[in-house]
C-alpha cells in the first residue's frame, strides 16, 4: 500500500426532500451571499431552482444567478461568475444541476479570490492558495464532482478541454437527492453507470501491491452498480435503485476507492478525444474504450484481470488458462455495456477510422509523451488501442 | 436505503515518518497553542513524543503536556485538560496515542469553550456547540476514534461510562503510521481485530432493506481483515498488513460503512458490562458476546445471516436449510476469534454466571427498558444472551 493523504470535508445530506435544506447549509458553512449557478431550463423547469430559491428567502441569504453553464463547461462564463462575484460581494457559489454546473461553480470559487487568471490553475501555472466556499445540488449521477477534489473545464480560445484537482474544489456540502434524477433518461442513465464504473476501475486496474482492502471495496461498489443497472432501466423511477446508483457514483470519485494505490487514468485520458471530435458522451466514449484498453494492456498482469472477472463479474477461474477467464470478465464487461445501450465501438458512435492519427497526436501524455500508469503507454500505443476500438 | 447525513471533515495523513507532520497540520487547521495530550509512558518511552514535540517546535508553535490518560478515560483529566487550556489560552488539542488518549482529548476540546459541566453532553443534557479543534496521532488500531464522531469518557464519580456524538467530535486530522504499531503485542492486535470487526458487523446486521451497496462494502472489509489477520499474528512488523488493518480499523468507524442503514450496537452495550465489570479488554468482551448475540436473534433474519456466512466466511449456501449456513459462518467467526487467541466464553476472560442478574440490570437501555435495533431486547434477551455466553 502507498502512504497516502485522504481529505474529504464534504458534508452529504442524502434522500428524499434535501433540496430544501441548501439554505441551512449554506449558512452553516459560512455563506452570506449567494452566487446561484445553473445550466439550462431542466431545473427551472421542474421547479427545483424555485425550491432552492425559496430555501434561500428563507434563511434571509441575498443571491445572484447566473445560468448557462453547458457540458464541457466554457470558460467566458466562468469569468463571467468571477466578475459578478467580486463586484456584488458573493462569498459563497451554490451550483444546481449535474457536473457542469458543479465544475464551472468550482472554477468561479477558485478565481474570485485569486489575483491572476483563473485558467492559470487549469494549465497547471500556478497552485490555488484560497478559494470561495461552494456547494451544490445535484441532478445528475456520472462525474462524481459533488465530491471530488477535481473539475474540468473547456477554454473558449481553441477549446482546451484541462482539469484541476485541489483541495479547494471539495464542496463544503453536496445535496444528494435521488428523486431529482428520475427524469434522467436512460441513455443520460447509462452514460453515469458506465462512467462511475469506470471511476473505478481507474483506481481498480494497478501495480500497486497488497491493496486487498481497497480492492474489495471497489469489487463490492462495482458488483453493487452492476446489480442496480438492469432495475434502473426497466424503472427510472425506482428509488431503492436511484438512491444506491446516486452513492455509487459520488463514493466512485471522491477518493475513497482509490487510497494507497498507483491510479491509472489512460482510458479516461484516451476518450476525451472522442468526446472532443464527435461530442459524444463521456460515458458513450468510456464503453468504447476501455475495455479495449484492458485487452491491450492485459498481459502485463493477466492475474489482476482474471480477479476483476472472478470478483466483479463472478466468472469460474480456469486456473489452467487465467488469461482466459480475464478475457471472458472483458467480454462480461462489453455485454453489460451493451445490455445497457451503451456503444462499444467507433461505428456505434460515429467515429472515423481516419480520425485516429489526429486523436492520437492530441491525446494528452506527459513531458515524456507517454499516458497512463498501469502500462505507460506511447502514442504508438495509443494508436493501436484507438485502432482496436474500429 | 435510508436518507442520512454524512461529513467526515478529517484530514489523514497515512504512511511512514507521518508523525513528523503533526506541526505542519497543526499550523494547517488553525492550531497556535496546542494541549500535547498522551496517556502511559510507551510513547515516550519509544521516542515518538519527542519527535511531535520537535515537529511543533519546528512550526514554532508552543505547547502545554498533559499525560496520564488511561484506559476507560476518566473525568478527572478531562477537568485538568479543560483548565490548562483555558488558563494558558490553548486552542488546539493534539493527542498522541491510542482511543483512550484520543477520547480525553476529544472531550477536552467539547468542555473549553461550554459554560456548563462537559459531563453534561455525555449524559445528554446538552448538545455541543462548539469545540477547540483536534487532531491525533494514532498508535493502537481499535476504537476508530481518529475518524469518528464519538468518544467515550469514565466519570470517577461512580465509574458511570458514557459516550458522546457530534461532528465536533471528528478530528481536524488524524496522522496514521502503520510502523507505530508494530509494537502492539499479539493481544491488544488481537482485541483490536475483533473490536474493528464488530463495528462493522454492528452496521451490517440491519433490517434496513435495498442496501446492497454498503452490505458489499462491509463485506469486502471484512475479508480483507480475515485475511490480514493470520499474517500480522505471524509477523507484528509486517508493514502491508499492518497498514490494511491500520486503515481498515479506521474506515470501519467512520461513518462510510454505515450510511443509509439502521445500526444495531445491541453486543457492544451487553459488552460494556463485562468491560466494567471484570476490566476485561472491550475486543475481548465482544468476541464472547458477538457470536452469542447473532445465535440469539438469527431466526429474525435468517437469509442476512447467511448472507454473511457465504459472503464474508466463503460457506456453501444450503439452499435446503439455510440456517445450516447462518450457524456455520458464526462457527467459523468463533474459530477465527480463537485463532488469533481471543476468548469465547465467559471461563475464558473470568467472568462469572452469578454476576448475570447484575450485568443485566446495568446494561444500557433505552426509555422503553429496550436495547438493539436489528431486534428491540428487553432485560430478558440480554439476560439470556449473558448465559449463553457461559
Amino acid at each position: 500500500m502507498n502512504d497516502f493523504r485522504l481529505y474529504q470535508p464534504t458534508y452529504y445530506a442524502f434522500g428524499k426532500d434535501t433540496q430544501h435544506l441548501a439554505g441551512e447549509l449554506v449558512k452553516r458553512f459560512g455563506g452570506t451571499k449567494v452566487l446561484l449557478h445553473y445550466g439550462g431550463g431542466s431545473v427551472v423547469r421542474s421547479g427545483l431552482l424555485d425550491q432552492v430559491k425559496k430555501s434561500l428567502v428563507n434563511e434571509g441569504i441575498p443571491y445572484h444567478e447566473l445560468g448557462g453553464a453547458v457540458p464541457n463547461p466554457r470558460s467566458d462564463l466562468v469569468y463571467e461568475g468571477i466578475e459578478l462575484c467580486r463586484k456584488e460581494g458573493i462569498d459563497f457559489v451554490l451550483s444546481v444541476g449535474g457536473g457542469s454546473a458543479i465544475d464551472s461553480g468550482k472554477a468561479i470559487a477558485l478565481g474570485v479570490p485569486y489575483d491572476g487568471d483563473f485558467w492559470d490553475f487549469f494549465l497547471g501555472k500556478a497552485v490555488p492558495t484560497d478559494g470561495l466556499r461552494h456547494g451544490c445540488v445535484l441532478t445528475l449521477v456520472a462525474t462524481g464532482t459533488e465530491g471530488s477534489n477535481s473539475a474540468v473545464i473547456m477554454h473558449n480560445d481553441g477549446m482546451v478541454k484541462r482539469g484541476a484537482s485541489t483541495d479547494f474544489n471539495r464542496p463544503a456540502f453536496s445535496i444528494l437527492n435521488p428523486e431529482l434524477t428520475y427524469t434522467l433518461n436512460p441513455y443520460q442513465t447509462a452514460c453515469g453507470i458506465v462512467d462511475m464504473m469506470a471511476h473505478i476501475m481507474e483506481r481498480y486496474f494497478t501495480n500497486t501491491r497488497d491493496v486487498d482492502l481497497t480492492d474489495r471495496l471497489c469489487e463490492g461498489a462495482l458488483k453493487a452498480i452492476i446489480t442496480a443497472a438492469p432495475k434502473v432501466m426497466e424503472n427510472p423511477r425506482d428509488y431503492e435503485t436511484r438512491a444506491t446508483l446516486m452513492w455509487a457514483g459520488t463514493i466512485a470519485h471522491n477518493g475513497s476507492l482509490g487510497v494507497g494505490r498507483q491510479e491509472d487514468w489512460g482510458s479516461h485520458n484516451i476518450e476525451h478525444e472522442l468526446s472532443a471530435l464527435y461530442d459524444v458522451a463521456h460515458g458513450a466514449g468510456l464503453s468504447v474504450v476501455m475495455p479495449n484498453w484492458i485487452k491491450y494492456v492485459m498481459d502485463t498482469n493477466v492475474m489482476r484481470f482474471a480477479q476483476f472477472a472472478v470478483r466483479v463479474w463472478n466468472c469460474e477461474m480456469n486456473f489452467e488458462d487465467p488469461k482466459a477467464t480475464a478475457l471472458e470478465g472483458v467480454a462480461k464487461l462489453q455485454a453489460f455495456n451493451k445490455s445497457i445501450g451503451m456503444p462499444l465501438t467507433f461505428a456505434d458512435i460515429g467515429a472515423r477510422e481516419e480520425d485516429i492519427p489526429l486523436m492520437t497526436e492530441k491525446t494528452r501524455s506527459d513531458a515524456k509523451g507517454l499516458q497512463g500508469n498501469f502500462v505507460r503507454m506511447t502514442k504508438k500505443d495509443i494508436e493501436a488501442i484507438f485502432r482496436m476500438c474500429v
